[in-house]
C-alpha cells in the first residue's frame, strides 16, 4: 500500500478539500495510471452529497471521479493489455465478479458484484472505492481502456461515462444511416449524443428548451433543433423518430416525446428525474412504442466507443479546470452553466503538495 | 343496400337495444358473414358509453362488437380466400389504405386510415361502421380470416380481439421454451396470455390480487400463481422474468412489475389505466428493462394465431348468453364477474323477429 494525493469531501455539507488516500500495490493483473484528466458528472455531484442514500448511500471521505484518462506508470507480471506509457482509460467500474451470465456476456455493468471506481466496497484495501479526482489509481487490466493517440485528452475523460451511457444505447438500438435521431437535453450526455448520432449517419434532432442552445446544436451535428416548449415546432415531429435519447433528469413530460416516436420506436432514458415518469398508456400501444432506459456500457463496447472516436476524431467539449476550482464547478454544474463538462486538469494537483 | 336485426345503443346512457342496420351489398372482394358468435370486449363498453370521446367520440346509434366468428353466406366475384359454408372470422379491423408502410409490413391495425369494424367511418354507406352484434356483416375478405373447423365456435369469437392481443406481444417479444412470462390480471385478456404463453412452452406465473383465481389459474396453465399485494412473493421473483404481459386496465404500480424483469426484459401492456403509469427511472436503467405497448396485431398474424390456436386445440373460456342478457352482461364484465368472457350467442337475435 502506499499513499496518493486526491480531492475529498469529508461530509455531504463539506466542500472537496486537498486529502491523501492509500493505493493498493499492483497485483499480477493491476495496472497503475497516473491520472491526467478527470471529467465531472452529475453523479460525483450526487454522491458527494448523498442524494442517492435510499440506493447508494455515501461513505465519507468520498473520492469521486469516473472518468478517468490517464498514463500508464507500471503493471503487473501478468498484464497483457498495455504497457508503461500506454494512455488508458477507466469509468464506472474497477471491477465485477467475472462468473455471472452477464459478465460472461460482455455486460459487466448489469453485474450484481460490481466494484464501482468510487464508493464501492474495496476488496483490496477495505473501506470503499476511491476516484479520479486523485493523482494515481491502481486498477485490473480488464477494467481499463485503451485510448486513441490522436485524441485531445482532456476531452477524452468525459468518454468514460457521458460517452458510453450515450453511445451504447445507440448501438443497442441499431442507430445507422438513415434512421432519425432525437436527443432530449444538451447539456454533458445530450451534446455526447449528438456527436455520436450524427456520427452513425443519422438524422438528428436536439429538443431543447433553451432557444440560446440552437447555434451550438447545430456546431455539434444537430441538422435540426426544435423548441420543447413550442407545441407546434413539437407537432411537426409527430410519429416520425426511431429513437430518441433523453437525458434530462430534471421532471418532464415524457409523453410530448413519445408521441414523436414513429412505430416500433424507442426512447431510451438514461438521466433519473427525482419523479416517476408519468407515462401515457395510449402512447405506447398506438404505435407499439418502448420506453427503456440504459447504463453506461461494458467495458468491451466501451474500447469499441474509444476505437470508434479515435477514428472519427470524437471527444467531449470541455471546460478544463485545476482541481482548487471543483467546488465552484459543482455549483455552476447544477446550473448547467458549462460547456458541455468539466475536465479537471490533475496536474493541478501538485499545488496541493506541502 | 339490404337491412340485418342488430342490438344497438341510442345514446351513452341507453341500453342496448333491438334495431335494424343496413349493410351494403357485395362488391367483388367482399364477404357476407351470417354472424354465430360475437364476444364481448371492454371496448365494447367504453366506447357504448363514450368513455373514450377525447380521442374516439362515439356516434348513435352505434353497434358494438369486434369478436366476430359466423359462417360465409355469399362472396363477391373476386374473392379467392374463402367460399360459402366456410367458418370465418373478423376482429376490431375491417379495412385499411393497403398502401401505407404498415400495411406493407402486414401490420394494419397501425395503417393511419384504418376502418374499424364499429364507430368507424364507413366508405360504402356513410355513416359508421357498424359491429358484431347483429345477425350479418359484410367485409372485404382481406380482411376476413380462416377459422379452423375443429374448434368450439363459442370460444373462438373472442380471439379476434382478446386473442391477438396477447398472441402478438408474446410472439414479437420472441417467447418461446425457456422463457419465463409473466400475466398480470386474469380477465378476458390474461385468460388469453396464460394459454398463450404455456403453449409457447414458457414457465407461466400468474400475478393477481384476487386468491380465489389461484385454482383457475393453475388450470388455464400457470406453473405459479402470485397474490400481487404479497411482497414476499412478489420480491422472490425479482429480476427474473424476461417478459411480463399487463393486462389490467385499472391503475397499478406497475414498478412492482418492473422490478420483476431480468435484463433487457419487457413488461408490454394491452390495457389502458385511466392515469399516466408512474414509471421509476431505475427500475429501467438498472438492468436495461423496457416497457412497451402492444395493439391487437396484423391480419397476416391473427391468420397465424387461429392456426396455432386449431393446432394446440385452444380457444377462449367463454360464457354464452343470448343477446338478450347483454346489458346485464355489461354491469357484470365491470365488475369482472365473467369466466373469462361472453360469448352472445347470435341465433338469440331470431326472438327480436318482429
Amino acid at each position: 500500500m502506499y499513499t496518493a494525493r486526491a480531492y475529498a469531501a469529508a461530509s455531504p455539507t463539506a466542500p472537496l478539500a486537498s486529502a491523501t488516500i492509500p493505493r493498493r500495490e499492483l497485483a499480477e493483473r493491476d495496472v497503475q495510471i497516473e491520472i491526467l484528466f478527470c471529467g465531472i458528472c452529475h453523479s460525483d455531484v450526487h454522491q458527494v452529497r448523498n442524494e442517492w442514500s435510499s440506493v447508494m448511500p455515501t461513505v465519507y471521505p468520498i473520492v469521486p471521479g469516473h472518468e478517468i484518462v490517464g498514463r500508464v506508470t507500471k503493471v503487473g507480471a501478468a498484464v497483457t493489455k498495455l504497457v508503461p506509457g500506454d494512455l488508458a482509460g477507466v469509468g464506472c467500474m474497477v471491477d465485477s465478479d467475472r462468473t455471472c451470465e452477464s459478465c460472461q456476456e460482455g455486460l459487466e455493468q448489469f453485474c450484481p458484484n460490481l466494484t464501482l471506481t468510487f464508493n464501492s466496497p474495496d476488496k483490496h484495501l477495505g473501506g470503499v472505492t476511491y476516484g479520479g479526482y486523485s493523482e494515481r489509481i491502481v486498477v485490473d487490466e480488464h477494467f481499463v481502456l485503451r485510448v486513441p493517440s490522436n485524441l485531445e485528452l482532456a476531452g477524452v475523460a468525459p468518454l468514460m461515462c457521458a460517452g458510453i451511457t450515450t453511445y451504447s444505447p445507440m448501438r443497442h438500438s441499431g442507430i445507422t444511416k438513415g434512421k432519425k435521431v432525437g436527443v432530449v437535453g444538451l447539456g454533458g450526455l445530450g451534446h455526447m449524443g449528438v456527436k455520436f448520432a450524427r456520427a452513425f449517419g443519422a438524422e438528428v434532432v436536439v429538443f431543447t428548451t433553451s432557444p440560446g442552445k440552437r447555434d451550438d446544436a447545430l456546431r455539434l451535428g444537430a441538422h435540426e433543433v426544435v423548441l420543447s416548449r413550442n407545441a407546434d415546432e413539437m407537432n411537426k415531429h409527430t410519429g416520425s423518430f426511431d429513437f430518441i435519447l433523453d437525458t434530462v433528469s430534471a421532471d418532464h413530460d415524457i409523453n410530448a416525446y413519445l408521441n414523436l416516436l414513429r412505430r416500433d420506436g424507442t426512447l431510451t432514458i438514461v438521466g433519473v428525474p427525482p419523479k416517476p415518469l408519468g407515462v401515457a398508456a395510449f402512447a405506447l400501444i398506438a404505435r407499439r412504442r418502448s420506453i427503456s432506459g440504459s447504463n453506461i456500457g461494458g467495458i468491451a463496447e466501451t474500447q469499441e466507443m474509444l476505437d470508434f472516436c479515435g477514428k472519427h476524431d470524437i471527444t467531449a467539449d470541455v471546460e478544463v479546470i485545476p482541481i482548487q476550482k471543483v467546488n465552484e464547478a459543482y455549483g455552476r454544474l447544477l446550473k448547467s452553466n458549462v460547456k458541455y463538462r468539466f475536465s479537471i486538469d490533475m496536474a493541478s494537483l501538485e499545488r496541493e503538495r506541502a
